[in-house]
């Protein structure tokens, strides 16, 4: 049996998502399709919509064979850690290919940028760090220090400005560094890009602009177009339990009782708070009544609005730079749900995995990232505060992979 | 101008404590009456009833002319630092005296208990560490090893098994060791003992009886016997803003949520956690949804109901081992309400005052005691899970000592 990998939030899966999965489907002409998931919080800084038992459900339902979970320090980590964590993962699980959807399309572009910004390292870093000293952001630093090293190439390159190529970019990445036999493949994203707002007349919308239509407050039959019946029966099995979607505004709340726990010199030891946050992170939390006010109050032309998030999502969640820095790669393969090709897959591969393969949290429960994504469950059914998420916590010891 | 200084928390101010306040006016004749009194949470290490602004103004209403917090760090501490903090700030305070409520009522008793626990300090904790090893609690082991001590003794004695005279006991201590000008008098307790329930024939009743009519879901009227109109009026003008009593059964979820970010090596560091006590409250916190089941869970006879109140108390207000062992004694007088005695008496022993006076905490907000009494009353606030909460953050920095 041949494996195809995909990396998936799925927030919500939607017709785009199922788009990509038959693409990629076609393309690799492979017999089982695993994506490797983030759990309930997701690489924007942010709880997912669902939890990530509901986003396996939803992913079973549309054709994947095997879901399995991104650990929490790769799933909320930078694009470069996060498609390390993701790329090993599928890699170790004898993928012969992954498959990423791009705005670009053609892998021969991605091969280029790679082969360019590797070749051209000094310099493409010094124009970073050049750049960033005159206070502009992450991403905007890159894009010009991209630019200027792109100046006079004549092959064809990676737009990097685009959300799905960096991530792609890093794919690319990860596979070369790691040195994995897993070889990429992409497919060129049809009609919503990643912010685009959903529209009425087309039947695929980015999930972003699926999430807004839902916060708008909107009822679930808005979104209906937008995603195969089996996910919007998900969301409506979630909704019926759960009472509302996970989001910040609603952690709120929890988040700023964990910031005025802390002092701001603890607060500078969580992951990726940087450059004295933790006092604007403090000072707002003392004053700002929402989420809305208190991200306004905080934003800064150095960070880009998901790094502030990644910021508070580590934060709310107790993860430091110190666990950062000692985090290098995945250390187990956790199964969320499989159909019978894909447990038949685990089956033909489980002898020669070099990672521990866990079906009961209960038996690695000594595993430092998994204990990570454990605490990350229970505090995002906290989060949402009602009497679902009370009786959530401790879920990861009481289900199993789901099977259909 | 003369002060009496007393130890209280009012959690509610009832008839008893009215009792007490003009026993010890009468008893010491004094011109000025001088409250310490606990913030937002309490020595049996519990979220108080109403914050520490509402149990100002019933204290300034009955007749106390100074209210002055216990930070923190004394006001939830176990008994002997309890008494320590608060004799230090009456003493620093210039008190003449200061007047404790007992079931004892004879100063002289106190004086031959701490003459014979002082002189027989090696047999007494012997036998204490003695009588522990065998796995009972500190509370008894300090009874049986002063029955042990006190047998051949004809002189009277206090009964330390009762929970005023310990408190009392450990005044007395606190003002022995701390070698304070202030001088100590006691007053009998009348008709409610501290853990009696309360009586519909009866006008006192303890503020324990009073908090349960209230939890039991009973209104205000059910309590209005106990307690001065000008208390009653206050609880009402709480509950209408901020609609429920402090309690742990409310602080719960926020609780849980704490306990479930951190590893159990971590809740290990919290101050007062000791033998293991994390994996019960970690164990216990991941299965159980209500305070009450949490608590039959994790108790055990090696530790009193109060004490493991206090390891949560510190859990939730991330307040550790390290910071305990750091607490001497109080670094600052922070009034928290006054009369125009209080005032006059403030402004006439002001340039004699050892310690900085902190009427506004903004300019006094580097002091780590200090800080720690701000998130105390911050957290206190979210813990009550209300818009009201949520608006009441840092009040400390808003709110001026109240003046009446």
């Amino acid at each position: 049996m041949k494996a195809t990998g995909i990396v998936v939030e799925y927030n919500p899966f939607h017709n785009g998502h199922l788009h990509h999965l038959q693409q990629a489907r076609l393309k690799t002409n492979n017999d089982v399709m695993i994506a490797v998931m983030s759990g309930n919080f997701l690489q924007r800084g942010e709880p997912a919509l669902v939890d990530k038992w509901t986003r396996t459900k939803m992913a079973l339902s549309a054709g994947v064979d095997l879901v399995i979970e991104l650990p929490y320090a790769f799933a909320t980590a930078q694009a470069s850690d996060f498609a390390k964590g993701a790329i090993f993962l599928l890699d170790a699980l004898k993928c012969t290919s992954f498959c990423f959807g791009s705005e670009e399309g053609s892998l021969k572009a991605f091969e280029h940028t790679y082969d360019l910004l590797t070749e051209n390292k000094t310099a493409y870093n010094l124009a970073i760090s050049t750049l960033m000293k005159k206070g502009i952001s992450y991403p905007k630093a890159l894009n010009e220090a991209y630019d200027i090293v792109s100046k006079d190439v004549t092959v064809p390159l990676v737009d990097l400005s685009k959300p799905n190529n960096i991530l792609g970019y890093h794919y690319i990445e990860a596979a070369k560094t790691l040195h994995a036999t897993i070889q990429p493949e992409t497919i060129q994203r049809v009609v919503a890009n990643y912010h685009d707002p959903a529209k009425a007349t087309e039947t695929i919308a980015s999930a972003t602009g699926i999430r807004k239509v839902l916060f708008d407050g909107a009822n679930l039959s808005a979104v209906q177009t937008y995603m195969p019946p089996t996910s919007l029966e998900a969301l409506y099995e979630w909704q019926s339990t759960a009472n509302s979607f996970g989001n910040w505004e609603q952690f709120y709340p929890t988040l700023r009782f964990i910031i005025l726990r802390h002092t701001k010199e603890k607060l500078a030891q969580f992951a990726e708070v940087t450059e004295g946050m933790e006092n604007a992170i403090w000072n707002a939390a003392t004053t700002c009544l929402t989420f809305q006010s208190f991200m306004e109050k905080i934003k800064s032309k150095r960070f880009t609005w998901t790094r502030i998030q990644r910021m508070l999502t580590h934060i709310y969640n107790d993860f430091t730079w110190k666990q950062l820095k000692e985090t290098e790669l995945p250390t187990y393969i956790r199964p969320l749900g499989m159909n019978e090709r894909g447990q038949a897959y685990l089956q033909s591969i489980k002898k020669d995995l070099q990672l521990p393969l866990v079906s009961r949290v209960a038996a690695s429960k000594e595993n430092r990232l998994l204990q990570l994504d454990i605490k990350a469950a229970n505090l995002y059914y906290l989060g949402l505060q009602s009497a679902f998420g009370q009786q959530m916590v401790g879920s990861d010891f009481r289900i199993a992979p789901i099977r259909i």
